[in-house]
C-alpha cells in the first residue's frame, strides 16, 4: 500500500539527512565551543511555554507568528518559541537575577514560526546566539561582535562581512538636532530604511537626506554621518562604532548603513547584521538592548545566529567519510581500538552486508584498515 | 514592577541553568560520538508535523499524548514530536527507501507529551537513539545493545545494567503449545506484566505461571525459562538471548523478566531495559520491531534513551569550572592562545568587573594564568 499523504510534511518543514545533518552537527558544535571559550554559559529553555510569558518579555515580538495551542493542565493558551532570546531574558530576569553581571548566556535550539518569512517559506530553523546582560558599553557590544564572527569562522563560514547599524538614531536625532513632529517619526525612519528619497522628503525628513548617503564601507561611511552630524548630537554612537570597528579590522569586511531599522525595532544604539560569502541572505543579527520587565530595562548586548542556509552550502561541499567495514567474526578489540583512533565502523550483521553499497572506504583485514 | 505570573513555566516543563544545561551538552556529544563511531549516521526531523504521519508509522504510539494544533497553512491537524523514533522511521521508509540495508541512524532532540507520565509531571524530555533498519537478527539486536551500553558508559554512567524481555513471548507461546482462547491472550498478558499469580490462574493462563520465575539474573532465568520450553517453542528467541548476552557479558549486569510488556507494545522478539547506578528510573529502552507502511514491515531494530535523570545526578556532582579572567587591556593575541589550549577566558568590560564573583578561578597577568 502507497499512502504518500501520509508521507508528505506540512509546508516549511523538513528534514535533514546524514550530509545536512552533520554538517548541522558541526556547525552547532563549532559555534557553541566558541561562545563557550569566551566564557558564555550553555542554558535550555523550553519547547513551549505560556505565550503570555514569550511576549511580554521583549518588545518587538510578533506573536501571531507563534504556533499557539490550549495547555489541558493550566487551560491558559502556550506558545510554540519563535524566538530563544526573549526565554534567555526570562532567566536572567528571574532564576539568574542574583547572578553577577555582566552575565554570559549561550543556547542553541530550534525555533518554529506559524508561517515563512515573505518568500522564504521555511518554518522551523536553528537558533544560535549569546546574551551578555548587565552592559550594553561599547566594549559589550564589540565582544559580541567579535564572538559573532569568531563563530561563523569556525563553523566553516568565510568572507564574512559585517554590517553594522544605529537602531535608535532618528529617536537620538528627532529628540534636538533634527526635530520630527510625533505623527512624522514613524514614516521618516520607514522612508530611511526604505532607502526613499522622494518618500523621506514627502514625510517632511528633508533634513535627514544625507544618511541615505552615509552608507557602504565603513572607513567612508562613518566619514559622512560624523559630517552630517554637525551638532555631535550622535558623537557617543559614532565612536562607539569607531571602537567596535577597530576591534574587529581585519575580521571581516565591515559596512555602515546608519538607517537600516528592519529587524532591528527593539535594539538600542547599536545592531549589526553578519554575512558570508556564497551565502545569499544574512546568517545572523545582534546588537544592544534593554530586557523589559526583571531588573527594570537591564542594559543587555547580543546576537542570534540563523545558520541554516551556511549548513546547506556546507553539506552540499560534502567531504570524504571513511568508514572501516568489520567483516563478520572480526576482533572486537581491535575494533574498538580502531574507533578509539577515531574511524568509524561499521560491523557486518550478515553474509550479504556489502561494504561499498554501505559507503565504506575501508575494509579490516588481519588487523589493517585497507583501502577498498 | 513584579508580575510573578509571568515569570512562572507551565507543569512540567522547566529551564536547564548552567550547570545542568553543561551536563547536558556533555551527555549529548558523548552518546551521539559512540553512534557515530559505529556507523550511525545522524538525522534531524521537524519539531511539528501531520498527526496522521506520526500516529501512522508505528503500532503503539499514543496519539492523545500529543500536542496537536491546526495548521493555519494547510489547515490540517498538527503534532508535535512525542517521540522521535517514528520520524526516523518515515525517513527511512521514504526518502532513504532506496538507501542500501542495514541502514544506521541515529538522532537527538527534545520530545513532549500533553501530560506527564504517571507521577513523573515532565512533559518534555532529550532522547537519543538509534535505528537499525532492515534487519532484527541476533546480530543487529547485539549491536545495538552493545551502542547502548556503550552511550551510556561515555555520558558518564556507572552501574549500568540491562533487562531483556521477549516481548512477543505470549504470542508465541498461545499460537501452538499454551494455547488459549483469543479473548484470554490479553489478560494473560496483562497479568504476566504486573506478576499477578493469582489473576494470572483465573485468566486462564496457569501454564505460564512458571513464567513469573523465569525472572532475575540472566544465567539462572534463562536456564529456568529453558526448562519451561519443553516443547523448543522459544528455542529460538532463547539462543538469541545467550548470544546477545555473551557478547555484552562484562560491560553490564544482565536480567531477564521475559514476560515484562508494558512499553514494549511495538517490539517483535526482543526488547531491553537500560538502568545505571544512583539513577532511579529506566534510561532508556529499545528491540527489534517492524516499521508500518514503507517497505512492507521492514525488520528493524534500536533503542531510545531518555538520559535526563542521568543528566540531574551529573549535573549536582559538578566540577570545577576553569576560567581565566582577562583584565582591560589584556593582550588579545595571548587570549586567543589561552583559548586555543583549551582555556575558558572571560574578558573584563570595566574596572568594576569582579572576577571572583564571576566564577573565575584565574587571572591573566604578564601572560601567565595566575590563580585567584
Amino acid at each position: 500500500m502507497q499512502d504518500t499523504d501520509r508521507d508528505l510534511l506540512p509546508e516549511g518543514l523538513g528534514d535533514r539527512l546524514p550530509q545536512q545533518a552533520a554538517a548541522s552537527q558541526r556547525v552547532r558544535r563549532a559555534v557553541l565551543d566558541v561562545m563557550a571559550g569566551h566564557g558564555y554559559e550553555r542554558v535550555e529553555t523550553p519547547t513551549i511555554e505560556f505565550e503570555k510569558s514569550m511576549a511580554s518579555r521583549m518588545a518587538g515580538v510578533q506573536v501571531r507568528r507563534m504556533f499557539r495551542l490550549v495547555d489541558p493542565v493550566s487551560l491558559r493558551t502556550l506558545a510554540l518559541r519563535s524566538d530563544i532570546t526573549m526565554q534567555v531574558g526570562r532567566v536572567a530576569a528571574t532564576t539568574l537575577a542574583a547572578a553577577a553581571r555582566p552575565l554570559r548566556l549561550c543556547y542553541a535550539g530550534q525555533v518554529v514560526t506559524i508561517k515563512g518569512d515573505g518568500l522564504d517559506p521555511t518554518r522551523e530553523r536553528l537558533q544560535i546566539g549569546v546574551e551578555l546582560i548587565g552592559s550594553d558599553s561599547e566594549a559589550a557590544a564589540a565582544e559580541i561582535v567579535e564572538v559573532a564572527i569568531e563563530s561563523l569562522r569556525a563553523a566553516g563560514a568565510t568572507g564574512i562581512s559585517v554590517d553594522f547599524t544605529l537602531p535608535d538614531l532618528v529617536d537620538a536625532l528627532s529628540a534636538e538636532a533634527l526635530p520630527l513632529a510625533a505623527s512624522q517619526v514613524e514614516d521618516v525612519r520607514q522612508m530611511l530604511d526604505a532607502k526613499d528619497a522622494g518618500g523621506l522628503v514627502d514625510a517632511g525628513g528633508e533634513a535627514y537626506l544625507p544618511l541615505l548617503y552615509a552608507v557602504g564601507p565603513f572607513d567612508t561611511a562613518i566619514e559622512r554621518l560624523a559630517e552630517f552630524d554637525r551638532l555631535g548630537v550622535l558623537a557617543g554612537r559614532i565612536a562607539g562604532l569607531r571602537a567596535i570597528a577597530a576591534r574587529v579590522d581585519g575580521k571581516a569586511r565591515l559596512t555602515l548603513d546608519p538607517s537600516e531599522r528592519h529587524g532591528f525595532e527593539y535594539q538600542s544604539w547599536f545592531g549589526f547584521t553578519v554575512y558570508a560569502e556564497g551565502v545569499s541572505c544574512s546568517l545572523g543579527r545582534g546588537g544592544t538592548y534593554r530586557i523589559l520587565g526583571g531588573q527594570e530595562g537591564e542594559p543587555a548586548g547580543g546576537f542570534s545566529l540563523y545558520p541554516d542556509p551556511l549548513i546547506e552550502v556546507l553539506a552540499a561541499e560534502g567531504g570524504e567519510r571513511k568508514v572501516l567495514f568489520l567483516p563478520l567474526g572480526h576482533d572486537k578489540q581491535i575494533a574498538e581500538r580502531q574507533r578509539a583512533i577515531g574511524w568509524t565502523t561499521l560491523a557486518a550483521l550478515s553474509e550479504s552486508d556489502d561494504p561499498v553499497a554501505l559507503g565504506c572506504s575501508h575494509r579490516l583485514e588481519n588487523g589493517e584498515a585497507i583501502p577498498l
